[in-house]
């Protein structure tokens, strides 16, 4: 493990939406601090007190955007696409160089009234490689995380059993975060390869969309035949 | 089931290459007779020869392209994406109306010399949507099986656990599709959706081809949570 115990408290801007919330519900009961970010401090608190109340003993705050990603080295973004953007402007004079931040992005074409199986054409290629352009200089992203299903994350009483696809330029740079996504129990962080295959990895999602409007199911993704045990030693 | 027994064969055209092999040793196996196509009819032939040492009893024969296409109301592309366009050029005259071709073709940059990890932009959206203008009116294109590892279809000592998804406009169309591929034991036909989904499905393989090359490994897609009993009756 790339991490020491105690480990750093995690930053989830957009922690308020469901995504966010439900990281912030699991990592909380994997006994590790989560800091939940909002544009409106008032809702972050809000959460934060949902998590409590949910998770006994969990280590969490609520605060602003700016405020919270300033708590932890490694700060996961959660905002819908159409915030995304916005979201990263607001965050230049707050991220710190040598920071990390995980996009969760996905590019659907729900962001402008569209079907949610259908995707935005992202001219950098992807919603990750778009925040890539957007971070301030010496923050590196890495994209993680887009197809685990919110309600199942935030519902402790349902068990998970899934891989996250994680997408970077460095496997240093990915094995903290992909760490972290360990201790989210049923959860297996799978190196994806170069911050690129975001664009493949967050299309995922819409094509989960597509098969669960089928089968009236919460389906996840997973891989079989793969030995993952040591990878990120 | 949507076949009667005993079903008709199954063409598959290129079946002289891995994917096509594979399949047609697994239907083999399952007691469906296959007819190896190929540009070469002694390359189909030859095939043809070793799919019927390998699984004693096997229904299979080796035709050329356009004479293989006519022995079965299912045909399978299976050619590498730089001939896809020549081959359904090629097929026109012998794709009749009321067919169904299942495209399996992936638009791997590997087709222009470029990265195996990285795919062509094809204007239609898909390898999927390029045939489905190509082929003559009345037939109908169904787009499956990207993501199954060839050299594991053709190694029957390998145990298969992998899901298929298969996309396409009705419902009705992909049925009897799906029934062939739930033929093979470990395949389990997944409804993605649309024609159009195909641009992601094809986008499987070259995900699975980075993680592979990550962990030296030969991952399939397994869809997690997905009740998907009697969805095709």
């Amino acid at each position: 493990m790339a991490l020491e115990e105690p480990s750093d408290p995690i930053p989830i801007i957009g922690g308020t939406g469901a995504l966010g919330y439900g990281l912030a519900v699991r990592w909380a009961t994997a006994g590790i601090g989560v800091v939940i970010g909002s544009r409106d401090v008032a809702r972050a608190a809000q959460a934060a007190t949902r998590v409590a109340e949910q998770v006994p003993g969990a280590a969490v705050e609520g605060l602003d955007n700016s405020e919270a990603v300033t708590r932890g080295p490694i700060v996961f973004l959660t905002v819908p696409f159409r915030a995304q953007s916005e979201t990263l402007n607001n965050l230049r004079g707050a991220l710190q160089s040598g920071q990390t931040l995980v996009d969760c992005t996905v590019p659907l074409a729900a962001a402008v009234s569209g079907k949610a199986t259908r995707s935005l054409g992202v001219w950098q290629g992807s919603a990750a490689q778009q925040a890539a352009e957007m971070v301030p200089e010496g923050v590196t992203v890495i994209a993680a995380l887009h197809s685990v299903g919110a309600p199942k994350l935030a519902d402790l009483s349902q068990p998970i059993d899934e891989d996250v696809l994680v997408c970077g330029d460095r496997k240093a740079d990915k094995a903290p975060v992909a760490a972290l996504i360990d201790r989210i129990e049923g959860l297996r962080a799978i190196n994806a390869g170069p911050l690129e295959m975001a664009r493949i990895a967050e299309q995922i999602t819409p094509l989960l969309i597509s098969v669960n409007a089928r089968y009236k199911a919460h389906a996840g993704l997973k891989l079989t035949d793969l030995e993952t045990e040591g990878h990120w030693d």
